[in-house]
């Protein structure tokens, strides 16, 4: 007889995540162990009691997933979680701080339903956050050459920086992006995601609309006024003039599917490590 | 096949209580996420984690519970919570910090067992506190004409609008209590009900034994000596003289079981919110 | 139908054990309640919740683990938990904070494979921690004769005052050890155990291996370099020379066992207090 899935969720806010919790439940953990308050320092003692309670053979029925809201306090303890491990003793990881994993997979599957991505030339607008770093690592992995936008070029490049040293092939442009120079920025481009925070229009309707090339538009803030002008939050794959749009409730149904299926996975094998790129993988799969 | 019933324990206490969850283990909760030294600004994420999660035809399967030792501040996290919905994407929530509104509604509940309560002249002493606060709703919404006692008139007075705003058909008479006027303030009456604190007597045993109206005697602290002297905590029910008594232990069985049934009833819709009322008419059901 | 099991989890370290929960989980208990920064004056109100939630007849399906990282704290819990029952009204409880009692229980009893105990002379190194004391306990209620070893003789005479308080029959001697003088100290032993801390030396190969007498040596430190010294953490009854050794490791698989059907018989009754030779009476049945 197996034994019981328990998962282990470490979590860097003060409370840890009802929502992280709840898809857990749903996706067949047995016994959640909610930590809240995770400081790095307490990592070490968490993870061993993960790996050095049941034999090896039972190590793949505990994982961890480290949630929360703060995407850089989580990948700290990520790499906490992954240097506690001894060899073989080691149990599987999910980071989905701030839906950040699963909201970039389910936004470039969306795409890619529409658009082929390979040789594409994708925008990415407030591509400096942890989501839309992943949009541009995902989207650069799949072949596309992606404009890697932010207000201020430096940023840009930084991003381009740090995405290359994950994705050597990638094909990477700093873009500084500005509502009156998103025309030419949009250029050639068939597809522009945008990860922006609330209430920043960063895209007016009337330049998207104008682009002759445009096909997909995405754009991943729930609450109005949205990044991308014209696009609805609950848009699922609407077409307005020849763009398919989704919003952030639109990609959202998705992006849960692919965050519960990933947690039922996490306890296929010990040893498995889900970041952005095993995210979209599994996303994939669903998408069938 | 339903989802599992998820309860959120939301808790101002520095430790969750385990009260709270033992008993929602045996309400038939399957996972239960507990949250201590929830602060007011933290309940709108937790709320939302449990909302955003499942679908709406699922959103019965979770519900939150606020609980704890703090009536004031749980009744804040309350009003939190019901903030924090979003028209249809809500969940049931029941509120019994310090067992306030199961023990006031068992109090009556039994009360109601041995006199009509329509009609009935009905003294609450020590009616101030949360506990008191709720018998006097209660007892004023199944009519009775009801005294409110407190050492002081002013906060007696208090208590009486406080209802007044709940309870518009509230009869109510705020008056001023010590051990020698009791006399007075029970004259007609044919029921007292005690919601004091541990080790003050506010109504001497020759005093109520003397009421010729009286018919039930309730007290509602455990601890010795009671705010009825002559009343013992393990009284169910025990004849004394013309007087039915009641003690706080005496009333716990059917408290608990108010307090189960309406853990389990959370779950029936994703509308509910329990607070002394409905768990009265919970109770009631109970009570055949 | 009998209540599902819970445990309450008590833990005085900033974040409730993950391993005490797996070992929880792992021996059939249905909910964990786990309670990290436990400190001893929110025990009586976590207690009174586990005791007045059940009736008499199901208070054996709750219990109480106290565990973490620092015995003294938990300790200094177990008192406030037993402080807090009323009587009947009570649940078992446990007690293996850094793991003392099963390790101290494990240790004894695979010396007790090797060598009868009634009679026998052990050395115990290290004596003054909480293991080392526990297996001087042990080993002296089994019938040993036992030198309780300390760097410092002040020390060493403590513990032997603390186990003859427990012990009436307990037959010490408290030695102070040192690399150089353990010839002297091992003189006419047959068993010597180990339970110091990382990294430091008490005991070099070949004072051991020239004791004619020593049949079992025993070193409870996983990380090199053990206590005594030629032992290797992994030992599991391997004869080096005439002496049969056990590492860290190799009775850590008892340990585990141990631990967990301490869970399980937690729910048999509802009057258990498991320390160290309640433990190790469960270890012998497992023994067989």
């Amino acid at each position: 007889m197996s034994k019981p899935r328990i998962l282990v969720q470490l979590d860097p806010d003060a409370q840890a995540s009802v929502f992280d919790a709840v898809v857990a439940v749903d996706a067949g953990v047995d016994h959640l162990l909610q930590y809240g308050r995770v400081s790095p320092d307490q990592v070490q003692g968490l993870v061993h009691g993960a790996i050095f309670t049941r034999g090896p053979q039972d190590l793949k029925n505990t994982a961890i997933f480290v949630g929360g809201s703060d995407v850089a306090a989580a990948e700290e303890l990520v790499k906490r979680v992954l240097a506690s491990f001894f060899g073989p003793l080691r149990v599987s990881v999910m980071m989905d701080a701030s839906g950040a994993n699963t909201t970039a997979a389910a936004a470039v599957l969306a795409a890619s339903r529409h658009v082929p991505l390979q040789g594409a030339t994708a925008v990415v607008l407030a591509a400096t956050g942890p989501v839309g770093q992943r949009v541009v690592r995902l989207l650069a992995r799949e072949g596309a050459r992606v404009r890697v936008g932010s207000r201020t070029l430096p940023r840009a490049e930084c991003v381009c920086e740090q995405v290359r040293q994950r994705v050597g092939s990638a094909v990477l442009e700093p873009v500084a992006t500005a509502p009156e120079s998103m025309a030419g920025v949009l250029t050639d481009a068939s597809l522009v995601i945008s990860a922006g925070a609330a209430g920043v229009t960063l895209l007016p309707a009337e330049t998207w609309q104008a682009c002759p090339t445009l096909r997909v538009a995405i754009d991943l803030n729930a609450v109005p006024p949205l990044g991308i002008a014209g696009v609805e939050a609950t848009d699922k794959a609407v077409l307005r003039g020849e763009v398919t749009c989704y919003g952030a409730i639109g990609v959202g149904g998705a992006k849960m599917k692919i965050h519960g299926r990933a947690i039922s996975r996490l306890f296929e094998s010990n040893s498995q490590v889900f970041d952005a790129e095993e995210v979209y993988a599994i996303g994939r799969e669903l998408q069938g």
